[in-house]
């Protein structure tokens, strides 16, 4: 395994990688580092698919707002470095910030509506910076494949739209969500959380498989899957509701409330919800359909 | 030559000649069509210097504000199509509106502060659909060099920063101003002048031609100099001004018209204007150094 900091290495290092065999695919996992089981399932599933295999490290400045948590937000190179050994993987691309944003860097990219609904109402700048920064490093690696989790099932909408968008020669692959054993879907942030804020935000796993569960037995009324994410969730006095949201999932529409609600599509229909647990901000869904 | 309308044919096209030889080079000079020999130079020049030569030519709705010409903006395949083959063009790329576009399309880049400046201030869309548009060209073409006139400068600095900030493998080349006999610089927009408006269209390039002199004979105070670009412009009532401008070049900043006025850069200079003729807008420049 190498470990790459320059985008010049990086690209000198990927050109002879394509030029050793003709047919020699290149799978790409872009992370913030901080790896849990969520992100290594995405490096697994890009092994198996590929013949390289790149993962970046970037804690992306861009895609925080002015009062978000980059400056605390986990890092532990080293740990993860090892993991993503173990697992086989052929490319650590590990750059600084100045090298991804040097300085009076300007060029933005910008998926417009599907970038302002859900998670990017509280966070209006935050999926800018991560259509940036992806589209920076599909243009660095070129692969062929790219991870993404369904977790961040906006993002992964989004960078979908954007590839399809911008004609990017890479198909991006949206992986299932990886929980704790009690329900709790991987984050780095998972680590903020004091013992009894994460007592409380099992709320959010809970309310989503009750919602879930609820779809399986015929509800299909948007406005009363939201109703009852909310009671539940409205449980506990540690946690506050950001959003709960039942949308189209290739447009991210909500489906709107009216009376007698809407009804969802059967195969197209993302259920998500973000709350804060103190300071943490986390976000969990599920889907009908395929991103 | 051939002519290709949608984007997998262009795609699969561009592949086969990859194949052909290890060294083949792809030069890409995008136009709007109304070909004159501005564009003609380009092309020359891109045929020069690679071994295939694909021209576009698609009317760019989205670099056209909701009150510009994009309706009546010229078009004349024909004629712009046997010009091409007479200089031996390879491939042109004639998409449809909806192969570039499609309905629902979102995905915008945003060269930021560059696109804001100069034409920019009045046309405050107009440098983001530049940039989109060349990407998306950029990203199915895939050229090792794609070309732009000079006229439009803040154009060719934009998306040199773009190709740069975007990690695009393209090499940019911005190509000198091509003059009709009376000095006006070429444009697919003259064909709205009448001989009226096109003898007053004449104070354009005649002021920053005397602006340029003053320039070679030592005049380095920017207020000056566009004092004395302003006074020729206001010489002719059909001629109204809409910037005059003196600004670095690489980052289009405006050298501050403070009192006694601020001293150009000798190689890092660009000096331009715009003004309506009618409703015709016209813009012009002159720069000291390179893009």
């Amino acid at each position: 395994m190498k470990m790459i900091k320059t985008i010049p290495e990086i690209q000198a290092e990927i050109r002879k990688q394509r030029e050793q065999g003709q047919a020699r695919t290149i799978g790409f996992v872009p992370t913030m580092g901080a790896l849990h089981q969520g992100h290594l399932s995405l490096v697994q599933a890009c092994r198996e698919e590929n013949d390289v295999t790149v993962v970046s490290i970037f804690v992306n400045p861009a895609q925080f707002g002015p009062n978000e948590d980059f400056e605390k937000y986990p890092r532990d190179f080293q740990t993860d470095e090892s993991m993503l050994k173990e697992l086989g993987v052929d490319l650590i691309f590990y750059p600084a910030k100045d090298e991804i944003y040097p300085p009076g860097y300007s060029t933005y990219v910008e998926v417009e509506k599907l970038g302002q609904v859900l998670c990017g109402k509280s966070r209006p700048t935050h999926f800018k910076g991560v259509a940036t920064v992806v589209l920076k490093l599909f243009n660095i690696i070129k692969p062929d494949r790219a991870y993404f989790g369904r977790k961040d099932a906006q993002q992964a909408v989004i960078i979908k739209r954007m590839a399809a968008e911008l004609n990017l020669d890479v198909t991006i692959k949206a992986l299932p969500i990886v929980r704790d054993p009690d329900g709790l879907a991987l984050s780095s942030r998972n680590v903020y959380l004091s013992p009894a804020e994460r007592g409380a935000a099992l709320h959010l796993p809970r309310a989503l498989m009750r919602a879930q569960e609820r779809i399986q037995a015929g509800l299909k009324d948007a406005a009363e899957i939201k109703a009852g994410i909310e009671t539940e969730l409205r449980k506990s006095p540690l946690l506050t509701v950001d959003y709960v949201e039942v949308a189209t999932l290739d447009g991210l529409e909500p489906f709107p409330g009216s009376p007698g609600g809407q009804l969802i599509a059967s195969n197209n229909t993302l259920v998500a919800a973000a709350v804060k647990v103190g300071k943490t901000r986390l976000i969990d869904n599920f889907i009908l359909g395929e991103i």
